[in-house]
């Protein structure tokens, strides 16, 4: 870390802000050049805040030169690590999945009719959400345990591994025998439920806030990880932008420039990113052309009727498409 | 509600719209116009997913006429809500409230001598952080249950009612006897959370989040008072733009036009808004003259030495020549 | 285009709009709902202010049903254009060009070498900035009208049609010999050009702005193609947004989605997109995959000495694998 | 500057870079860490590209210590300048204008009238609109030469110096007898006028554009001194965000942000940053006592018949009351 102090400081203040650094166990190297100081911190600065060095009278400017994460810097760690999800279905490392289901649990049928046409297409895993979080209390709260229920015979009756988002801490329970655990945008930066599933030993699929910098989104997995847990996959899912054309913009540049930053596996969501049914495959085909490790589809079967997730859905038959042109792209796909 | 159909829709699909719409008890008003056909949906509305109509296939677009907001909003409820925060401190309804303290609770010495010196000056409220969301893991994450335990002390110490920052559900026990609950700009969209909120008998005071839109922070609002709780303090904290000069981009337009949308009393955050000490009292002032109900402003007893939140903090001294400025200003502010 | 009024609308008012509307030629259609009545607007409503009647007093909102454009509408003219450069070389409707060559233009020998290393690598058009918008008046302005000759030599030297960026009416008279005539990002919205271009029989390469979004890039285009000039080829070259980790953020869903809007050919800079080398073939093979008419590549002789324009610049060794790679994605991306 | 170099730089590179430098007449002083080495450069680096450098393989980051603006810089002028209209008529160092006006000239008696209505009411400048940039090609595009005419008798009619836009550099010739010349958001980069307008013997308005951070603001603004023109007064008119409740989001910290980096004089536009009639009233009062030197506002003599810019308009009895609030706040105003 550098930090550049404005001319003339104010004695005491540098004194002050030495010794705090000094404590914290950095070494110092001053640098005086013509009209202004340098220092530059020697050690771990993780933990060190740089906006409120940032923010002290006597301090022009503060740059970072280590990235603030450690456990899922590609740095420390050079090589992509495999999440596996159960033995035979792994993420990351050249084993690409694809995530697919409906927006909500509706029923039994529904969610055992999904999980097969999915599979069939050749999804790997299967999602659906039991608990969902929406910006109106008088909206579809989801089917919550009996929720999760029904996802747990749809992993029954199809084999395939089940996603599903957590929204609280005290749920978790619920989540024993699911296979990976989903923390939804608006759950990035709930630290307390970052915190718990650090000491939980099960995948986490962590997708970036709608307004989250990839630098926060690393630190939002380095949470988990510092807890312990090292199975965590990204998910880049659009972005908050001035742009209402779509729901969100999809920042597929996120794909690769993660891929320099971390070694965890990155998947894309094109159907929460783009919130347009007809944009999914594009993106889909676009995000394994980036090297995405995977993707996130929702898939509903009847989607002109079930209006309760129907706009970013695609059929079972559009999804099997979809499937083909990203197989028929996979191996022509930017490998790093 | 608005919903402009396509060219020539299906008719299959029209016909399961229709019937999903009457289903949940709205009426229909077709209008045929000369390249399209518009309905309009008569009844309640607020729980009709939006994004969800737009989404069909048969659909060109749709239009909220209503808000989706009931309880919060000012057309049903033309009067000013006045929060008692404690029997003779009220927020609201031209009582006006000055929130400060510091970002972080360190040490019994400072969080009693902060709270001595802000009431001095004016305040009516103190702050102080015990739960700290931090973004990085290694960072200090407040000193927790014994942090509440010393802002405790310094309610009884000074007097003062006290606001403090909950981060998870479980953590409720400790607020008993907490005067106001915070809800942070990261879990304002924390629906578990907040739903838990609308059960208890205390004022909340609910940050806008850090990319959400008026409305969004207004549905929240609806969250906690849909659950019976009234007493909801909204707070306007600076928004996330492409601007890196500051930290956020102070939002203060928010204040007028949010209280032409709900009845709710509305503070402003210049601390944390600007992330830059010196511009705490212009944007004070400013937020005051715009007609916002109370402020909240970050005071440190030595922002020099204690690095733990001095980016935006004030000394009391400078506290209290804010004070000033707000005193003066607060007869020629906006009053709508 | 549709008109919610208020409740109890001032009747005089209401008069004086609907006076308004019909003496722009347009038909009225009123329907009273329950709580709010609804003016369908019926006509050509693309000369039509919508800012300007929602801010009247009794105008509740207002939704626009038509697109507010029509040259480019995609609706109006279903097939895609083909834009001829130069006999034998036409982008759109299935042809794919690559535009590739230096930032700027720096030297005769610089200028003639970059342009026969990219056409032995496969580009179909060269490119060069003579004229240079900079954000500091103390930076590299460009070689101006010295920097056309060299481009028009390189274009003699090489077969190659080249593609050059305009700042100002007055330079017109110099591209004469030019074959596409750039529009920047910061001229997007510059009107008195549109309209200039809009007479001249030239295509043109319009960048989206920084900030604007898909229907105003669109807005744009009509004003060059209402002046009679059809020949307009869009390139997305990302948004200004919040993050940081990349110069801007790259929009690749606005490949698919112009595709439903407009009828013209699209073409993605990755160059100044990301800001970044590394990224640069990642999004080129994304874009492709996307459906892209084309790319848009910066390429230098000799990037890590030449610095003047060197941020996003690939070498032409670098060049020619980024043309291997989309060469290979080509026969597998999205056709729409 | 500062550029922090990756490990073990490529020695080559490194003296490719060092001697780039040297030729910019630029010392250098390095400073070898533990895992980095740092080089400060020492000398004048307003015209070294930071892009650039930092996108060498080489390079880890780049950190500007000094800021690129020179003329415009407040260090290198502590006190406010203070721009001269006409004799008597001063803005900027204690001197407080607003600047009304209706958005489009319409017909002699419109701008005649409302000259008269706002000079009474305490404008002391009449600012309206000749050339109109639109989004649209079918909408009014002003009544040009002729509007320029008209404003030119509502000045000798009222006594008021009059501000108008300017569109393009051909078009300069006819700005010979307006006082200040406006250069609007969408071409505060239009480099090329920028030039043009640091040869005018006039003062410049120029406004911050939408999506344009306070430095390249301040770029813009050091364009036109760098050509020897030094009366330019800034323009904050609001930044576009996600948020889409008001037509831009008013950055009112921008104003005393910018006074500690220039000492240009800065005006607020509640008009056009909101878009809403409304809301001018209160942000026109809190920009007041945030510190601005004067305001811009859109007045009409008759909001609801003249549809043409009615958006965010006010009637003059409206901007009558504006004005006594406004100078109501002046006294307890923000000073710095």
């Amino acid at each position: 870390m550098i930090v550049v102090l404005k001319d003339n400081p104010d004695q005491k203040q540098l004194e002050n802000l030495v010794a705090w650094l000094k404590s914290m166990g950095l070494g110092i190297h001053m640098s005086e050049g013509q009209s202004s100081t340098i220092m530059g911190l020697i050690g771990d600065t993780s933990s060190v805040d740089m906006d409120l060095i940032n923010a002290l009278d006597i301090v022009e400017t503060v740059k970072r030169v280590q990235e603030p994460y450690k456990n899922v810097n590609r740095k420390f760690h050079p090589e992509d690590t495999v999440v596996e999800i159960v033995p035979g279905v792994s993420i990351g490392g050249g084993n690409f999945q694809v995530i697919a289901g409906p927006c909500s649990v509706e029923s039994e049928e529904q969610v055992c009719e999904v999980a097969e046409e999915v599979k069939k297409a050749g999804a790997g895993l299967y999602r659906g959400g039991a608990f969902k979080p929406r910006t109106s209390p008088y909206a579809f709260q989801g089917m919550r345990d009996e929720g999760i229920k029904l996802l747990l015979e749809a992993k029954e009756h199809s084999g395939l591994p089940i996603v599903t988002e957590v929204m609280d801490i005290s749920h978790l329970p619920l989540f024993e025998n699911v296979d990976v655990i989903q923390v939804g945008a608006r759950n990035m930066q709930n630290f307390e439920l970052l915190k718990e599933l650090g000491h939980i030993d099960k995948p986490i699929l962590l997708k970036r806030g709608l307004s989250s910098t990839l630098q926060e989104l690393l630190m939002s997995a380095e949470y988990i990880m510092a807890g312990g847990n090292e199975r965590i996959i990204l998910c880049e899912r659009g972005i908050r932008t001035f742009e209402t054309a779509t729901r969100n913009t999809l920042d597929l540049a996120a794909v690769p420039l993660l891929k320099t930053m971390t070694h965890l596996p990155i998947v894309v969501d094109p159907s929460h990113a783009t919130g347009i049914a007809h944009l999914v495959k594009p993106m889909a085909i676009a995000a394994t052309a980036a090297g995405a490790d995977g993707l996130m589809i929702e898939v509903h079967n009847n989607p002109a009727a079930a209006l309760c997730d129907g706009a970013q859905s695609l059929t079972p038959t559009a999804f099997a498409d979809v499937m083909k042109c990203v197989d028929a792209v996979r191996p022509v796909a930017y490998k790093g």
